[in-house]
């Protein structure tokens, strides 16, 4: 019998309990899935970082912490945790993340706020230039940038893409490094943000990085709001620097409803829809990773504490 | 010497001038281009349907008359045209038309509309379905259907078909004649139209097809106005069996400032930008045709006269 703790708020039982219970039983494990086993009797925290586990020093038997989110910044630095932590990796949070990101490039591409605001009965047939001819870079090449660097090359933009590490063996131009991120950035019409935020990464964009797009780009964050210097984009917003910013993230959540993102014309708020866990197939996901606990193998997107992510 | 008439409009002239003497050359045919043969003496026509020629009895030598355009319907009666005519298929056109579809199939799925118009400091967070939960249907199963149904495809959508004949072998679900036209609407919470405009599909979207769509169906027409009776469809939109409109194409164009799709709240008009013709590869098409006609090999995509396209 494993003792699996559920620890996010209790608005999320309803909609999780169903698809973890059937993803264990796919995956043949015997599970006890409870939201208040005794601490020290915990071998698995499947753990939302806004729910009610703070404190990871009780779970003295617990092997692993399970997060059920993309993004650890609110867990990775707790120090009570010593307990190995993972990142949730979930298709259908990838896939949701690649509709979100191919919809708002190409809305930007195509021009549809244009359309959307403007019928007035004046006919402007000027068609948009094609995909190829319009520059995407993208921040941050974990799985959800490369599913959406994938996509939207399938689709013919012009891709490129920065990380803080190399990569290898990519089928599109990708830089690293501060030298790297002015290249990307010089050549970003459409700037996309999936990096995970740590303290090397925030305020990547600020008002230095922001100058050194083309007059007129477009920023889209589906990433993290820390990313971001709010002021410094606002400023770059005023001044015609960046064209429009679509931002999913907020350094606060929910996004208050005096910030002036939400009345700024050159803004469009979504509220943190591009990256929902599914639970049905991040349940799968968390089963899996209990399964390797078990049988002594090493768990999969396993959180590097130093690197923050 | 191949004798090439251009007949469009004198504004298309300075667009297209330079590509179709690149493609020619590239073909390595010796092309003399001009606007104003001896009718007499002209080899082929480059034809716009809105420009001069509608006469194509003086071309008494002329072996082809090659469309700039996808569709014909303003072309294909013409009871002076005696000469093979050639539909325009461009891989620009198809990839402009891929995007256009692509975007706003994805506009409807994600629910841009509410992020655009709802910038009210209101925090709604939930998220929209996964694209394999929505059900695309594409009338029309041509070049340009079939690259938007591969594309949407790839991104996941649930996509299905309808065309004039069955098509065999195809990947997705596709259905022909009155039945399969019912059972292809029933299952379209977006409805794609990219048919040609025949005496057969004329009106295919009236009252009673209309009526087969899923109540709130999302209706995108990228492809010949004449295909929906306009009456219908407003009647439709102001029950909310359809619940919006997108529409790229009218009976009449430009569409008159004073129609009531400019102001109609669920009708998004966009001015015939979908399906541009683009003159650098298009002009290879018109080459590759002219060489086949010198070399006496059939032309590529000639138009079925019966059959309107």
């Amino acid at each position: 019998m494993i003792r699996v703790l559920f620890a996010a708020r209790d608005a999320a039982w309803p909609e999780w309990e169903t698809p973890l219970r059937d993803a264990f039983a796919d995956a043949g494990l015997d599970v006890d899935l409870a939201r208040d086993h005794p601490a020290d009797k915990v071998d698995y925290i499947v753990l939302a970082p806004n729910g009610p586990v703070g404190d990871f020093a009780p779970f003295t038997a617990c092997k692993a912490v399970l997060n059920l989110w993309a993004g650890v910044e609110d867990v990775v630095h707790n120090p009570t945790l010593t307990q190995p932590l993972a990142r949730m990796v979930d298709p259908g949070l990838t896939q949701g993340m690649v509709e979100y990101v191919t919809g708002h490039v190409l809305r930007h591409h195509l021009g549809l706020d244009a359309h959307l605001h403007g019928q007035d009965g004046q006919w402007r047939p000027d068609p948009p230039p094609l995909a190829a001819d319009r520059r995407v870079g993208i921040l941050g090449l974990g799985a959800l940038g490369l599913a959406c660097a994938d996509m939207l090359r399938h689709l013919g933009f012009d891709v490129a893409g920065w990380s803080r590490r190399l990569h290898d063996g990519l089928p599109f131009p990708a830089f690293a490094g501060q030298d790297g991120l002015a290249t990307l950035l010089r050549r970003s019409d459409i700037l996309v943000l999936l990096l995970p935020l740590t303290d090397a990464t925030r305020h990547v964009l600020n008002a230095t990085t922001l100058a050194q797009l083309p007059m007129g780009a477009v920023v889209l964050n589906p990433g993290r709001g820390g990313l971001i210097d709010d002021a410094a984009l606002l400023a770059a917003l005023d001044t015609g620097q960046v064209g429009h910013a679509t931002l999913d993230t907020f350094t606060t959540e929910p996004l208050p409803p005096d910030h002036p993102f939400w009345a700024h014309p050159g803004v469009t708020v979504t509220p943190h829809i591009a990256s929902a866990t599914r639970p049905v197939t991040a349940a799968r996901t968390v089963a899996e990773n209990i399964r390797r606990g078990e049988a002594g193998e090493p768990l999969l997107h396993l959180v590097d504490r130093k690197a923050g992510y």
